[in-house]
């Protein structure tokens, strides 16, 4: 087999054959865990351990993949972490006003209180409440999101998906508000000369 | 007046007095141009100048603080610039299918085209129609981005705004559907244990 984490592109189907598929599955995860989430390798192996030995419980396994419990000994790496419990009193009344069920040390937390401080920084009133029709928008993404995962079968092959969905469609999910902000512009304020060709 | 484009906090009601609402409001917009959306100082410059020749009509105001219609004279910086007509065909069949009214020249079609691209090269089958659902719901995103902005009558406060709720929400937005993925992912399959404390 070949050497190295990341082979470029796929493996042609007659590759393929020659590997076993966990193997493969394995080799995949460890590169959307390094590519896509940003961990380094020795974490991303440290992550794939206890995926592993999570497997049969699915809702640690995506806990996992989606760096909200990161398993002991695995380094806080960029954009990973967590806070001391309490440290995001805004994150937190959001958090019970929707009614989720979300971990004290999900590090999702701490960067909803840290826009809400820039906001105001800049001199731009915003607290909480005024995030509480994004967080029903997110819900909606988030059914649609775990919807998607229904169809996979594999434990192992769920939490790959999962890892991949979640951060390398970030930038999609971002570019369509965008692209939605100028139909929604076009729609209020628009002539037609700026209207789409 | 204080040298330096970047005033550290608010100023006070007292410092406020001193200067005229105008230069304020120029201040914070190119604070909000090279912060929130990264351009350089002098390129921040030439957006502002080209929003105060547009300041009547906001259709094209709004374009310009959104960065889909970089005036001429711009130097692309990161993550704007734009593509040719037609080479994001994936981006273009969206846009047709949720019959938005969006330039050619909208810079996040790419991001569309290079997110499915990217998503296939790892194997996972997904084209701009498995978007759909998540265009629906930045459809929604986008109508309260605007909403928000009808209560700020100013032009060129209108412009501010759209640019800091525009580029700052981001990382709040993602960690709201982070949030809401651990909600959603305890509800199909969370045991009480690792539920929220």
């Amino acid at each position: 087999m070949r050497e190295g984490l990341l082979p470029p592109g796929r493996a042609t189907a007659a590759t393929q054959a020659e590997y076993d598929e966990t193997h493969l599955r394995r080799l995949r995860l460890i590169r959307a865990l390094t590519g896509a989430r940003g961990l380094s390798v020795a974490s991303a192996k440290h992550v794939l351990d206890a995926m592993t030995e999570h497997r049969t419980d699915l809702h640690q396994l995506l806990g996992i993949a989606f760096g909200i419990r990161p398993p002991a000994g695995v380094t806080p790496d960029a954009a990973e972490g967590g806070a001391p419990a309490g440290a995001n009193p805004e994150a937190a009344a959001l958090v019970d006003a929707m009614g989720w069920s979300v971990s004290e040390h999900n590090p999702a937390r701490q960067a909803v209180d840290e826009t809400l401080r820039t906001l105001r920084s800049l001199g731009i009133a915003y607290d909480w409440e005024a995030l509480l029709p994004y967080a029903e928008l997110a819900q909606r993404t988030a059914r649609h999101d775990l919807e998607q995962l229904e169809t996979v079968t594999d434990p192992m092959e769920k939490a790959e998906r999962a890892v991949l969905l979640t951060f390398l469609l970030e930038p999609a999910l971002m570019a369509l508000r965008r692209l939605a902000q100028e139909n929604e512009s076009a729609a209020r304020h628009g002539g037609g000369e700026h209207t789409s060709t």
